[in-house]
């Protein structure tokens, strides 16, 4: 019942505090998102740290995003991701039909402007997750109807 | 496995923020703590909103307590209150024996002047949640050895 509550309401009140914060002192609107983003990206090195304590090593990239769809979408968000897709040169889209972080906004295309930054945290979750696994990567995330979302994820080569 | 996590993380990320952003504009330590227990205050608030859409009606204070100390308390720190007290004139201490959200310090008095950042929000969270069951009150919390702790309740008259 209601697992992922206390965090879906956390985040809730950080995205408030940091844009409230924000207003005084930094109006560039590219700052609070990166604020988010980074926030995002050192949960999710940690979250990626306990969860693989105990699993094996992974054979490939494909078998660390496979993880970051199932494990680690399922310990976040309480489901796995609908749909991962790639290109096999570097591009994966995560396709999720009813994001957590967007299901307490009304859904169609009333708030689209909003969804920005409920999605930066998240981007940063999955950029912090692989760059533990050892891939580096930039993530972004797209909303065309509410809550579905795709997240869309570009391996950096070193 | 680690349901309570992702929480925690975004948790420790807050407080890591707000302590990093308020050493610039307002150094009275005060002014941190209070946020913290603010945005605790609200997410207490929507979370018992949530928990009770389905539950019947409270008999007594005594029964919020106990809601307190074992839903809501499940619900977010994913175990019951240890050990609740009263002394039947308006003062609850609900004992935990290992808060989650000290767990991750290091056990014993080294960082002990540390725990009430770590703490401000919980504060919030459990006085949100009595705010709206009807209980207006005080929440200070105690640690004597981590990862122990004691939140205190003083409900206010009306």
């Amino acid at each position: 019942m209601a697992d992922e509550a206390p965090f879906q309401f956390l985040h809730n009140e950080v995205i408030q505090y940091i844009y409230k914060s924000a207003d005084s002192e930094d109006t560039e609107h590219g700052g609070n998102i990166s604020t988010l983003e980074n926030m995002g990206c050192r949960v999710g090195q940690g979250l990626v740290e306990r969860l693989t304590k105990d699993t094996a090593r992974f054979k490939d990239e494909l078998d660390i995003m496979k993880f970051v769809c199932k494990d680690f979408w399922t310990c976040v968000f309480k489901k796995q991701i609908d749909n991962l897709r790639t290109n096999h040169q570097g591009i994966y889209v995560l396709q999720d039909n009813k994001f957590r972080l967007l299901s307490q906004l009304s859904a169609g295309k009333q708030y689209l402007e909003h969804a920005p930054k409920y999605l930066a945290f998240s981007c940063g979750l999955v950029r912090g997750a692989l760059t533990n696994l050892g891939v580096k990567s930039i993530v972004t995330a797209e909303v065309s109807v509410m809550p579905a979302c795709k997240f869309q994820i570009m391996i950096q080569k070193m």
